[in-house]
Formats: structure tokens, C-alpha cells, sequence
């Protein structure tokens, strides 16, 4: 994400080896982007990484729920724009919707994925931090008002 | 699937690529797992593979919808049983209910996939052979005897 | 790559589920980042993707041989920029020497792939197009000019 | 591996998601097969997993360097039996030969991967334990005898 862009957009160009002898996506795949794409949208919407989540506060967001609606295959060399909203912030989860689209705004997949602050200890749930609490949330403010 | 068990059972043994630097299961990795499952089942179940739908019908069943509940988190060197059930079967669809769980019974994840029949020449849905229904309504029965 | 850059460099930014549970590069993924690498090049200097080189003349260039040297062990979030440079041209083989650097241009892999261009029929060796094969040599001689 | 069974061989029936758009393996797969090969070796012949060499010795093994000749493509639903020695065992590396045939005997690929013990607290090289060696040259001999 480029400062301030919202929604943020994370950009993926279809490999060979991502598709399958039918010659379109092996569909597993779609979830790598999905969860790629929440990957990234972290250091550029919260300001901080899985791997400083981990180092610095001990703390992990597995998915705990993931659904997905396959509507068009990719091909290869296809490049897909993977669209991250906010969709609710509890206690301890987040839950995200995800839109994978071409260039001309056709969507391929839309996915909702909850996941859960995590203690890395013991791997059970915790509060989301009140610090990244008010930055998801001023990002759900942010695409709503974009 | 040794012939005549039900439900298809699909053994798995978690490795340590498909984890992560928190030690625990990547998450996007299950979906493979119940996809693999699914692969699995069609000749075990249905005595014919996708290479062979391919080939002898031009036909592939890629996943059109996937939900996912993420029980418990796969570690490393985990042996996993993922079960295969028949939870629909439509027109051209056919729905699964994927469980894993590891020896003693506890469930790690719980899945549903829709997969749709599908031409391969336009990836357009059609309807499901009769020969291929009939086996696949042939398991359903035998599972829910079991 | 951008118009005339040469080398070709293909940036990849290191994925959580990339790295196992030490914390570091799950090395077999250091292939896949060759691989794709090569892969993006095609288009980039010989303007034409697999997929088109498929459709157009029946033609693949699977790799038949691999050599790589892991040198330092990528972390997540780290960028990785892997130049492509032609190493050696023969009747049917391309071979590709592969680096990933980081920002800082120090080494974290070297790899030397050899492709073989394939007739897709009966996956047998075939001699390379020339007018692709005038393309390559455009570019080993533009690599070492720069 | 049964229980004195040498060489290990570790078996893997193709899956269509590891095959590409021409229908052949997507050869950056063969290397995963490769390593969980070794993967799987590891509590065979020395009787400890990586997770149980991380978690008590602080030590893991990863590969340095890795070298492949793919001699022919795998399709999908073939079932693999890849074979691991070990070739050569130094202060701190350990070299395998690891090959892939079908069951007809065919080879498929033959890799050559050296490995580093390493202590994961640096990740710097260091001596292998005596009693892990031990086993190595067991090992060794063990197939040199077969």
C-alpha cells in the first residue's frame, strides 16, 4: 500500500505453477493470495509485521475461519488486484473480506477470513492490543469514507 | 481408500515446510490438505481420477465454494486422518464435508467445499454423469449406513 | 522489467508461509523463487510468456537440470531483488545463472538452471526457434555489455 | 522406512495441484519431494524428527546446496518411491543422494543435497553430534551392505 491508500490493494501476477493440467488455478492457491494479501496489508495499514508481532509482543493472527467463493478462474499471467476491507473487529478477532478483481474490476474470488489474536505461549486467544486496535479501526473508518 | 472402507480416509503427516516460524500449521496449507483428500476420493470412491476426467470426459471438478472452521493447529510430524464424506449432490455440483483429525479423535479442522462439474473447453457447468451420480450416491448411502 | 533494464531483475518479498519453524527460508522455496524469476523474465526479454510459447508453437522449457548454492537463509519481509542472466545457449538448452541479493547486494542464493525447449506432444527436446533464439543472444550480449 | 529397511525409500503419489498447465510436474515440486524425503528419513534412520532436533538440541539441518537432474516428468497420479542415501559425511555436513523411480524402476530424477547441522541460535555450522554420526555411518553402511 502506498500511505494512505485505502482500501489497500495487494497485487498478484498468476504463476505457470500456481495453475493446474486444466490449465486455470488449482484453487487451494486462491487462499495463499487471500492470506498473502492480509500478509501484507499489516506493515501497510497497522505499521507492523507478523514477525515483529511475534517478536515484540509474543503475539500471532492465525485464521481461525476462512470462506471463499471461487467465481472465475485465473489463468496464467493474469494480474490480480487483492482488495483487503475490514469487516468486523471483536475482543479478540478480525474479520476481513478479501476481493481478488482484473484490471477492468471483474472479480475472481471473494473471501471472508476471520482471525484471531493469538498468545504465542499457549496459542489461545487474547485482546487485540488497544494500539493496533485504533489503527484497524481507523482503516474500517477510512474505507468506509473512501 | 482400502475398497469398501467408509468414509475414505485420507492420511496425512504434517511436515515441516507446511509450518511456520510460529511452529505451528500455515494456515492456507489445510485447504490443500482437504483438497488432496477430495483428489483422493474419486478413484477410491468413484474409481476414476481427474487425469482420467480429463482425458476420457474433458471434465474437471474445481471448487466453486470453500468454508473452513480451523480447530486446533497442525505441528510438525502431526499424522492427520482426513475423512471425506458426500454432504449434496446437485445438478452439477457435489458438496463435501472434509474432517481432520488426528488419532485420538480430535478434530484439528472441519471443511465444506462445493465442487462443480465442469466442461473443460468453455469452464462452463454441466450435468453430473449418470454412471459417476450413481456411484457417488452409492457412497453417501454406505456412509450414512456406516 | 522495465523496458532495456538489463540484467533482468525480479523482486520477491519473503512470505510468512514461506519460512519453516527455525525462523528462516524453508529452502525449496528458494527454487520456486528461480524458477518464478525465469519465469517473469521470458516476457521481459524474449517478449512472449509460457503460456503463449504453449498456445503459439507447442513448446515448453521445463527445467532438466538444477544447481543452487544457499548462501545466507532469507527471513520473512526480507525484499529480495533475483537477477536473471543467460549463461549458455545450445541447440535445445538455455542455461539461466539465477541471484538473489538483498537491498544491501549481498548474496542469499546462487542457482545455475538448465531448460530444455520442448516440443509438448511427446516432451522431447527440439531445437530453439531462432528468431527466440536471436532474442536470447540480444540479451546475454546486452547483460554483458552493461 | 519398516524398521531395517535400507535405503529408505519414501513414497509420493503425484497430485494434479503439483502439475502445471502442461500437464507435466512443475519442476520446482521435485525438489519438495526431495527434501521430505530427507524429512522423513530423519526419524527412519536416526530415530529424531527436526521438530525434536530444534526443540532438544537447538540444532537444524538445513540444505546448503542443492543440485537435480530431471530426468523425466512426472504426471499426475504416478506413485514415486524416492530413495535416500547418504553419501558422504563431513565435520558438519551430510550429503545425500536421493533419487525418484517409479515402480517399474524408472528413474525420474536424482538429486544430490548437502546439509548443514547448524545451530539455530546464529545459524552458524557446527560439529554433528557423535550419536546422530554414529547412526549416519550406520546408516551408510547399512546400504552399502544391501
Amino acid at each position: 500500500m502506498e500511505t494512505g491508500q485505502t482500501p489497500f490493494i495487494h497485487r498478484h501476477v498468476i504463476g505457470w505453477g500456481e495453475c493446474d493440467p486444466a490449465g486455470i488455478i488449482y484453487t487451494p492457491r486462491v487462499i495463499d493470495f487471500v492470506v498473502e494479501a492480509i500478509e501484507a496489508w499489516y506493515p501497510a495499514a497497522l505499521g507492523i509485521t507478523w514477525t515483529e508481532m511475534r517478536q515484540s509482543r509474543n503475539t500471532g493472527v492465525p485464521m481461525v475461519r476462512a470462506k471463499c467463493d471461487f467465481i472465475k478462474a485465473p489463468v496464467p499471467d493474469l494480474e490480480l488486484f487483492v482488495e483487503v476491507r475490514v469487516a468486523a473487529i471483536g475482543r479478540s478477532s478480525i474479520t476481513f473480506t478479501v476481493t481478488g478483481r482484473d484490471g477492468a474490476g471483474d472479480d475472481y474470488f471473494r473471501a471472508r477470513m476471520v482471525s484471531c489474536y493469538t498468545d504465542l505461549t499457549d496459542v489461545s486467544a487474547k485482546e487485540i492490543d488497544s494500539d493496533l486496535r485504533e489503527r484497524m479501526v481507523a482503516y474500517q473508518t477510512s474505507c468506509n469514507d473512501s
